[in-house]
């Protein structure tokens, strides 16, 4: 199947790469046969990361939505007028549309789905929330049974990283901020990072998609973290909490719903207080499942790449995925002895096991047994200077 | 579509439930018209948890293969003779088949796989790892674009449950064990869960959907928590770790693999030392997402039922899932203010605030500031408390 990509940026360039180098995995695995026969930037004349077929640069989008061998177009421009005027014209030129535009569909989901259904065509955009994390495809279709009432979650990167910087290195959120530019994660202007609006978009659609109907983004509350001093980020620490950007959502009736993205204290014990640096974590509770987390990286060149490849994918398959890849008997795996492989260990063994003439160093001596951590050795090389000893456990630990 | 449910167990009476009470939500939702014509059990004379039509009650599952009627057969009998037998007779029978039988795939993947093919039908088994964890469709088709290397997690439920009881209250592996049993959480033999058996076949399932080919289960290194100990949970708290029965999986070459499962110290800073209880979560890495997971409950009638029910809309569907539901404009959701929601709150207020007269106890003084921690308050009876005062912030606490 052919298809067009608009928009050469981070993500457009992603996509480029990854069609382009996964080629045949991807066919061998799924039996789709992709090819991009346009990508199509106002700037084309740039160096690119990896090697391709330059033919296919245009800087003309028309050439695409006017190209009846094209089935799918993949709009990565990002913005709202341009953007939308494309899927739109894409949609009755009878094209299927993969995007990771998040504001377009939380502002204009509901005339963008009306307008794919009227053309009969597919609009995906699993790369509008998590990045590279699996969270729309799961929520439609593996949670079908549930009734999903609750969602909460970590899903902006950017504040995450400022968040975390300010908590590790007791940084004022200006300093954090700063760093943030330095490393790329954060904007010129880091409004829709830092004040809410990215993770209210993304609030919005994963709810839109949860309910079913929709809801209204101007109305939502949004707050950022702006405001959140040192001062906060130690006292939350006292009370055993860290504070995160959460962006939730909970349905309250048939009718109505608490939707909000706000800094919020997490209690240390919960898996969402852990969620550091720029990943993402989207916390989903449903009627069968209860609670059920989704967890990586929320943005990036290469995962926001993998989730609109996955998206072109289903469209070309207009299935579930049933190649000959998965379980087939012409490779079947060796499998290398663990006990072989170095790694680091923890031992426990008993105190009649000579320490003092072993290569090993005592971390600790509990009730009649030495306790050590034995680091780049084998299993089968620990056994071995330990096979005189009453009694032995060895645990691999993990980096 | 018409169906075939056999074996009435905990999870086959879980299905049932669901495809009787959601029938119209899953219809709502996927346009999947799904009706349970028969529901075969040994013992159908028994009391079930909810309504249905019990004339779909038979005895004599022959009665499903031999109707051409039904399009699926969901086989959740469980074992590994009578079990794979039924599966090839629905095979030969041009049936699709739904299972959560773990044993059977790790064991006879590539036979089922090759007689689904051979008879143009699907084989799906979502339910098989991670209960109601949506990961057996993320890993074939959302990660689809990765070259997925390394998977790890813990998989069993019972041994991660024993594992935490140990940890949080200081006891031997017996007494775990004994309260896990009266729980309902392990069997009266709890080999297959306390020995890595059950999550040996998980990641044997999941490192086959991973690389493509095959891996000889019976050649794989399992092992289990029996001898874990006090003094090693003890020791693993003083290294800042923690014990995990671990399953893990990495690719080496283009022909071997490093697979096992073992009882690893895992460093508290890892989201996988925070899964406790019978949690089960779930690490990929892939080439381009790099690190996701998936967490939820792994075990359970509800949970796995919703993942058995998703294979089954799958199947129906045979397509993605572009139904009315999401992002509609006939259903508008009212958002409530959170500002009038009744929560927990941190605040932190200038000095110049009167405290004193105020309802509000003092957690702490840092510089020129109160912090205060209020209970079953609305922020905007917050605010108006606080309406005097210099400055203030006030954020959500998560309970």
């Amino acid at each position: 199947m052919k298809i067009g990509i608009i928009g050469l940026g981070t993500v457009g360039e992603g996509v480029l790469k990854v069609l382009t180098n996964e080629k045949e995995s991807i066919f061998e695995k799924s039996r789709a046969d992709i090819k991009v026969k346009y990508a199509c930037d106002l700037n084309i004349n740039r160096d690119f990361s990896f090697d391709f077929d330059k033919s296919i640069l245009i800087n003309d989008y028309k050439k695409i939505l006017n190209d009846p061998e094209i089935k799918i177009v993949v709009e990565l421009i990002g913005g709202e007028t341009i953007a939308k005027q494309i899927i739109i014209e894409a949609f009755e030129a009878k094209k299927s549309v993969v995007t990771a535009n998040k504001a377009l569909i939380a502002k204009y989901g509901v005339e963008l789905f009306q307008r794919a259904k009227q053309n009969g065509v597919s609009f995906l955009f699993e790369a509008a929330v998590g990045g590279g994390i699996p969270i729309v495809t799961p929520l439609m279709e593996s949670l079908v049974a549930n009734t999903v009432t609750e969602i909460r979650g970590i899903m902006n990167g950017t504040s995450n990283y400022i968040l975390t910087k300010m908590k590790e290195d007791n940084l004022s959120f200006d300093e954090a901020l700063k760093i943030a530019s330095e490393k790329g994660y954060a904007e010129a202007d880091p409004t829709y990072d830092v004040d809410g609006i990215d993770a209210g978009h993304k609030i919005n659609i994963l709810a839109s998609l949860a309910y079913g109907g929709s809801i209204k983004f101007k109305d939502m509350q949004l707050s950022g973290i702006r405001e959140i001093s040192t001062v906060d980020i130690f006292s939350a620490n006292q009370l055993n909490s860290t504070i995160k950007l959460i962006a939730s959502s909970k349905l309250l009736s048939d009718k109505s719903v608490q939707i909000s993205v706000e800094p919020t204290l997490i209690p240390n014990s919960e898996i969402l207080a852990k969620v550091d640096d720029v990943y993402n974590a989207i916390e989903t509770t449903g009627s069968y499942t209860d609670k059920t987390l989704f967890y990586g990286k929320g943005a990036g060149m290469d995962p926001t790449a993998s989730a609109v490849v996955a998206d072109i994918v289903k469209i070309v398959t207009r299935n579930h995925i049933e190649s000959d890849y998965f379980f087939n008997s012409t490779k079947v795996f060796e499998i290398v002895d663990s006990n072989t492989v170095k790694d680091s260990y923890y031992i426990r063994v008993s105190d009649d096991f000579d320490i003092e003439n072993s290569p090993f160093e005592l971390i600790n001596q509990i009730e009649n047994y030495y306790i050590i951590l034995a680091n780049n050795i084998s299993k089968n090389e620990i056994n071995e200077i330990l096979k005189d000893a009453k009694e032995r456990l060895i645990l691999r630990v993990m980096k």
